[in-house]
């Protein structure tokens, strides 16, 4: 499915750019964030929450979706728009290569597939790119995601070649393996860890393909400051400009904005909802944990400063009663302000693409961001 | 305060009757139940949820916000309404004493009060009618209960008649403790378990201080359902018919029926949220464990004809997903619609208290929710 993306305007000083793509559900903006709907709900909210949050797209892991409920319920139920009664945005679906690599250690890498032991039964299992397609097929997202290797890091220059090279093998096969390309945009990965060539030859293979869009795959996986941002470098130069690029995992505000100015237009990540299970609040001034007794008879919202549904509503000492009292309504006042946070954070970065300032957006980011941050 | 209690019709054939209270929230109608936040938070729901289900009013614990966040944690914060923006209807808080003997295992009940250790950090800690009543003035919540001794089930006949002689006179002490009685109405607490002579004397006795309203005690502590039944009746029977009768912890469907048969007016229970946090849904044909595998498929919602928001928009195979998954959208979705059952289910009641036929509306009610029940 053709997703009309469109450069609207690169920005003066850095690879950043704004655009738009379209969907049934509309037309949509990027730079963009994804929230992530890991077992087809993203975690305590509701779809009115996420669309309050200003959360234009979602994210669903693939990888859990076939081990529960399975593919085949979802299908049933009409797909994951009708089975979470999310009507607002579109869908992104992963391949399920993440988890497998992460969550259930695989047993064996071959040419066919990856087979490995599920997480929750530890029943032995085969992810092929035919059989991630299929479910990705039967769960009826908007984008699909090509099957690829997510190497551990670092791994030897010798290791990732090879790796490179069957991942696009099975982008090949994964192509091959859509029968809904007209309903279901596909991306291609690219990979190749910190090495230059292979991230050169991945991006440039990949696209020869023809896919909808392109992640960057295997960064946020151990790696530096400074490594991540070449490997978001060695990729995007060598990505066509028309299509889309999605940088895969990575949500630490000051990453997307890093993201942003090296060409990459949408970003996944958990963080969001993984802070708020934590205590962890994203603001301005950095992390906060809320749990800290300094807020017991705070009365002020997160940030004065935003419009979310608890900052509207909700003081600090009540967030913070609820923390410490293991009510899972705290959690979700978190998630809410923590995702339109994010959403927010792309709408300014949009705004300075606009005015050209974006670099000097990034340096009064960075300075207050870093001022004050609770690191924990 | 005065709730302006009024009984605006009793039912013929039983002791039922149709009421109204007021409050600065409204004018408000009885039979009612309230949902229990028992921290502040009725679990996993927001304010606009509670009204969205149609809850008029809602219980919280003076012994759990006593303990956490404190009381002067609220008062700074301008009351309960104030701390969690609950600001659609009354909030009732209940005296400590349940919690104190249910949760906490008094060391000590003298006549000054009850020594016990809190459950959270082991603290020894002293409850009296005086310090029960200052914790519920500064919550700030729109009724206040007295301070009572809440016996095990079954005590002897002299130990039953010593606690009801001594929850009268704490009675007294908590009626005058009370100093903001113009703007926290203050129910009075019957005792007596399955005694009729001493439910009589703390029922006169009770009545004699002129409290706004009056609570049945005990009940749902162990005894079967004959013995409950009666112990309401013993109650009631000399009780002014010119106040508020309110049941104490009593939710499951078939008692709120029996309740309001005998005369009852109000009740609250945690079982709407506790069971959902199990699976459970409360339906027309009985509870329903919604994690069963029967529901895998099941397109339907919980409820046909139910107007609640997760019935008009989630399926039973979507809930089961997320029960399954540890997902606690799911027990949110559950809370939602048990409350709305339950205010669904006083609104019947006063339609059929309306019309006279309340015994045929129960049998009807019975027979249908006995036959398909899961128990579990």
């Amino acid at each position: 499915m053709d997703l009309k993306f469109k450069v609207i305007k690169e920005e003066k000083n850095t690879n950043a750019r704004l655009g738009t793509f379209e969907t049934k559900w509309g037309t949509h903006k990027t730079p963009m964030f994804m929230p992530v709907g890991t077992q087809a709900t993203v975690k305590t909210l509701s779809p009115e929450e996420l669309k309050d949050a200003h959360a234009d797209i979602i994210l669903a892991n693939t990888y859990h979706l076939w081990l529960r409920p399975g593919e085949d319920v979802v299908d049933y139920a009409g797909g994951l728009h009708e089975f979470m009664n999310y009507k607002t945005g579109p869908i992104l679906t992963d391949c399920g290569g993440y988890q497998v690599f992460s969550l259930a250690k695989p047993k064996d890498i071959s040419e066919e597939g990856v087979k490995f032991k599920s997480h929750i039964d530890g029943k032995e299992l085969l992810l092929t790119p035919e059989k991630s397609i299929e479910i990705q097929n039967k769960l009826g997202s908007d984008i699909i995601m090509s099957f690829d290797e997510c190497p551990p890091y670092p791994v030897t220059h010798e290791y990732m070649k090879n790796s490179v090279e069957r991942t696009l093998r099975w982008a090949k096969r994964s192509m091959d393996a859509n029968k809904k390309r007209d309903t279901q945009a596909q991306f291609g990965i690219v990979q190749g860890g910190e090495f230059e060539d292979l991230r050169k030859f991945s991006a440039i293979e990949t696209s020869k393909l023809d896919f909808d869009g392109y992640s960057v795959g295997g960064v946020s996986v151990g790696e530096d400051a400074d490594t991540k941002l070449k490997m978001i470098e060695y990729a995007t130069k060598y990505l066509p400009k028309d299509k889309i690029r999605y940088l895969m995992g990575v949500g630490e505000p000051i990453d997307l904005i890093d993201g942003v100015i090296r060409g990459i237009d949408i970003f996944d990540c958990v963080s969001p909802t993984r802070l708020a299970r934590h205590g962890n609040a994203l603001t301005l001034d950095g992390r906060t944990n809320l749990r800290n007794a300094r807020f017991i008879k705070d009365l002020t919202p997160i940030e004065e400063e935003c419009d979310c549904y608890t900052c509207k509503n909700f003081t600090k000492s009540y967030i913070r009663h609820l923390l410490v009292s293991e009510e899972s309504f705290g959690q979700r006042l978190i998630s809410i302000h923590n995702i339109r946070f994010l959403t927010r954070l792309m709408e300014d970065i949009r705004t300075h693409i606009e005015k050209d300032d974006l670099l000097e957006f990034r340096e009064e980011f960075v300075k207050r961001y870093n001022k004050k941050s609770d690191k924990n």
